[in-house]
């Protein structure tokens, strides 16, 4: 293998990913992991880490571990505490250095990004901006960030200066999977008219949500609605109301989506059909490319 | 003890409740557990019962079991075809009589109602209307029935006219458990100004419901909220947006609600908020007199 210069972590909620890079940041080997926050004690994240990166690691020297994401939360491996938006995106100068056993690694934890008042939190979403803004310095508008926790973000003169949380995401996976809707979805198949039509049922009668929904069961037990169709009608009537209420980061504005392909396109599907504009761009990208400019700012500190 | 006449059987989803019943339909013994249709299969029906209530069978006759609720469904103990709306509820003379192996009970299920266009059905809550109805057959409003999946119908001439389903209850169970919020609420306490506070605000702006879910769990770090302001935030978001879509439903109407203390509460509360009358009534007496009155059309068939 290529020499290891530094590793590059994202470790969520649910996952961790890890990058082994040279010294010209190029990914020299690509590992991943279901052990994200959600199943790890702060004692174990040292361990869990060492076990995945530890035969790649020299013998002597130690090399830089920049992570993002909720491994800075309270609970995580050690609270990385929020820069507070309006701001920069918090790079590699305001990050948490954490204290390890083994000397072989030295870890920094990025920061997440606070808003108070209307109050709000993000972990792991302001380094994919920064790598974004790495790329486009010169960007005004909107970054647009599907997931379990969708983030709208107003971008302007490279800072955030407000963003707004749903918890769009989650709420499908619960729906889908644990509430009476599970004995009428599957995991597959796609019905776009069905999305489409839920879209804009949403948008216009937002408040009837939990009546939909309830719509799509019945239809499933006495008019034999399809799995496929039901599925899509549940994402697009959640992702329907959240447009609803995200009109004002969108509307008339330049819209940049940064998320996983499926569900990337789904936002831009709905976004195209309320007549705005959006160009998406790809999430594990830009959390890289935020990574490795925080890794380009410790060598120029050192230097 | 007395001489048990009858039995009256309230079987859900999640519970099963029993009465056995005097031949002048007092209650002898009431009888509960969580084996409800989710943790059943359709062969173990039978025996869940007789374990429950065959040591106070008589060595001799047969005596009569009146089921409503999901042992009725497709996945039940046996199917009980739906009556469709409009239509007075379903009693004795529409049930399913479902063979059994000891012949000591005869078994009977009360269908539900189904609505066709606008999809919608009930398992249960048309015992509870003709429980209602049975005191008050000149009643002409709206029922609203809390729970799980919170019905509300509109009743006119002794017939269930039109209803409509919101899985809000189902919603408020998998959030405040299930969700990134469970770690922001407990089981306990009560904020009545922060549910007051969300039920205006949710009928005000219904579609950021998904954004001011998450608001709780940023307040929740960021601002200390308390666990009892969090629960009662989230069960005023939902039970605000569905009022606002079920304004058709009580605006200007004679509203009952039908339903256990506590979420019954919660509903009167939004409703003389929105400066609607509403009055309760307990759900378990509604369901009791519901299986009363269709033993007492069986006796009267039988005469």
């Amino acid at each position: 293998m290529e020499k290891l210069n530094w590793i590059a972590v994202d470790w969520g909620t649910s996952h961790l990913r890890v990058w082994l890079m040279d010294d010209q940041s190029k990914v020299l080997q690509h590992l991943a992991s279901d052990r994200g926050m959600s199943s790890l004690k702060p004692e174990e994240y040292e361990a869990t880490l060492i076990e995945m990166v530890g035969d790649a690691l020299p013998d002597q020297g130690s090399i830089p571990v920049i992570c993002c994401g909720m491994a800075g939360s309270r609970q995580g491996w050690a609270e990385a505490p929020y820069g507070k938006a309006p701001c920069t995106p918090p790079s590699i100068d305001a990050a948490t250095r954490v204290s390890t056993k083994v000397s072989r690694i030295s870890v920094f934890i990025l920061p997440g990004i606070k808003q108070l008042p209307a109050a709000d939190v993000m972990r792991g979403e302001e380094t994919q901006i920064a790598g974004f803004l790495a790329e486009n310095s010169d960007f005004d508008g909107v970054i647009c960030l599907p997931g379990t926790h969708c983030k709208w973000v107003h971008i302007s003169a490279g800072e955030v200066v407000s963003f707004r949380t749903f918890m769009t995401g989650e709420l499908f996976a619960l729906i889908c999977g644990s509430s009476v809707l599970r004995h009428s979805v599957d995991d597959e198949g796609w019905d776009a008219e069905a999305f489409d039509a839920a879209v804009s049922d949403a948008i216009s009668r937002p408040a009837a949500i939990a009546g939909n929904l309830f719509s799509i069961r019945a239809e499933s037990l006495l008019s034999g609605l399809s799995a496929a169709a039901a599925r899509s009608r549940i994402s697009g009537l959640l992702i329907g109301i959240e447009l609803a209420a995200a009109r004002p980061y969108w509307l008339g504005q330049d819209v940049v989506i940064v998320g996983e392909s499926g569900i990337a396109s789904a936002y831009e599907v709905g976004l195209i059909q309320q007549g705005a504009m959006a160009r998406r761009v790809t999430a594990e990208n830009m959390t890289l490319n935020g990574l490795r400019a925080a890794h380009a700012k410790m060598v120029e500190i050192a230097q």
